[in-house]
């Protein structure tokens, strides 16, 4: 049996998450059961929402327990198997956590699934086309529901989600503007993602210069936006929103160390008749295929065109992820473990 | 021609709307047209969307003009009539506004409406079967869209719009729980218009208190709420709204005088999976003859008890209204002006 090492949830973050908040051990991986397929990751996904999970206080997820693996994405390859729809060399995806190696159960739905890597790079599955794409299709076309020439706004903008929202946006016909930081990922966003406008929020640090910003960049007003972010920029993109604009509420990632965040003038929500509503994509399952379909397609035509952040090596993990909070990632952020 | 005496918008509240705003006049009524329909009011409506509009801001309507008759609905009798639909002694509902007669144009669609007083008595067609109740049957039934055995919540609960919710929440097997101000609208609420429980705001003056009041009066959480005030109240309830919880925003009273009026924590929306969605009854003309077809029955059946507030003459429209804003009316505040 290969040696496992793993990332626990050693303590919780008392405001700012930091690395003493996780422990690196090292365990042997058990003995396989009978439909139990053995993986070695290649790649572990890293994502806001298991800042979260960190917290021990009421949130759409149970909190991480302590002493266990900290949750999150893989990628990789099937070692052994003891169920019959897998084999040895099989690509695959699933929710193996913060650790090297990982048992998954064959025989529950949605555990692991085997992916095609002819035509999309592996790590893809963790970004582009796996949950944080899907994201943006759920958030795009379940609840926002653009319709042709209108104006589509998002936050987080070159990050994973946002890079998947704009070529589903523009493969509807919107205009879309993100919002990113720096003047690198604003470039980026509208040079590769198809961006046809993006405002770096470091330029525009309060709610009135950003509000002035998305007048300038939105002349036809807001119909929908994409929020991952929360605080001015949500209460600048308010101010700029049409009668009946939706908002997908995604994340709100300013206020995850525990910060209150209150948005400054939810009487707009009544004067234009806004439609806000939150989402976890993980409890859209039934939408999975036809999003991963639409999101496969524009990959291999090359309007989806991901960027990755790779960290290396699984002792990389904490920093990488605490980076990720603050924006220092560029794309989709990635521990390659192999 | 009789003399019509009317209330004009003399000029903007500065932040809280006073008496001297409105200015008292009195004219000819004009000579009908062809087409034309000459009304006697019998009763003037007062609702709070008429403050928004008294206000030269960006609102979902336009603001009043100043020096013309306070927009409101208006219920009364055909006295002269120059088309073929009305006849002299109609009893009609419109929107004839703060004036003692209007002439109105029998060809546009929805701007004069006879209505049937053999069951249903004329004010109520201002009220329960009319504009408040419409709005709550939208807010509930379009919005909200409850499931039986769900908790569905209101404020202004002993109000028109919140009489209609309670009536129309218990028709769909729910639990209701309504938010009044003062222990016998609480009571009233109770016992005649069918809420479950009601909580006193005025025993409960901030988030906390109110949050706790909530949780004992809503065991099993909030599936659906109905929001006619903002604020503190809004706050609470997002504290124990349950996942996939519906709200419908019809009124930020709480803020109409100017006063900034944040959400404390929108990350609620998010970590329940909310939805919030503003709306104006009069955008969605498609739904009225459903919604008053039920209200009617509703009422014909005793199931939906209305009270009334009423003013007499048109002189004390402007303090009525004031006393609305401040919640002194007790059920539909309407002018009697006959």
């Amino acid at each position: 049996m290969p040696t496992n090492r793993q990332i626990l949830l050693d303590n919780r973050p008392a405001d700012t998450a930091t690395v003493n908040n996780f422990k690196l051990v090292s365990t042997a991986t058990p003995a396989l059961q009978n439909g139990q397929v053995l993986v070695r990751h290649h790649y572990l996904s890293l994502d806001p929402y298991m800042r979260g999970r960190m917290n021990d206080s009421k949130s759409y997820a149970k909190p991480q327990p302590l002493g266990e693996v900290m949750v999150g994405g893989t990628v990789g390859e099937v070692i052994e198997s003891r169920h019959p729809d897998f084999q040895p060399g099989d690509p695959v995806v699933g929710m193996g956590g913060w650790q090297e190696y990982s048992v998954a159960d064959g025989n529950t739905p949605g555990a692991l699934r085997k992916v095609d890597t002819t035509h999309i790079p592996l790590s893809y599955y963790l970004g582009a086309v796996g949950m944080p794409g899907v994201t943006a299709w759920y958030g795009l076309t379940e609840i926002i529901r653009p319709q042709p020439n209108e104006t589509m706004v998002v936050s987080a903008a070159a990050g994973a989600v946002g890079s998947a929202y704009a070529a589903l946006a523009k493969a509807r016909g919107c205009r879309v503007v993100g919002i990113a930081g720096g003047p690198s990922k604003c470039r980026y966003a509208v040079e590769q993602l198809g961006f046809d406008r993006c405002i770096d929020y470091c330029q525009h640090p309060d709610v009135a210069t950003m509000a002035a910003a998305l007048e300038a960049a939105c002349p036809d007003g807001i119909d929908g936006h994409f929020e991952n972010v929360g605080g001015y920029i949500l209460d600048a993109v308010l101010l700029r929103c049409n009668a009946f604009a939706r908002i997908a509420v995604c994340g709100m990632i300013a206020g995850y160390d525990g910060q209150p965040l209150p948005l400054q003038n939810p009487s707009l929500i009544l004067i234009n008749r806004l439609k806000m509503q939150g989402f976890i994509v993980s409890e859209h399952p039934q939408i999975w295929p036809q999003a991963l379909q639409e999101l496969s397609a524009l990959v291999v035509q090359g309007k989806l065109k991901p960027r990755e952040s790779i960290a290396h090596g699984l002792e990389s993990a904490p920093e990488a992820f605490l980076g990720l909070l603050k924006s220092q990632n560029f794309g989709k952020q990635l521990v390659k473990l192999i």
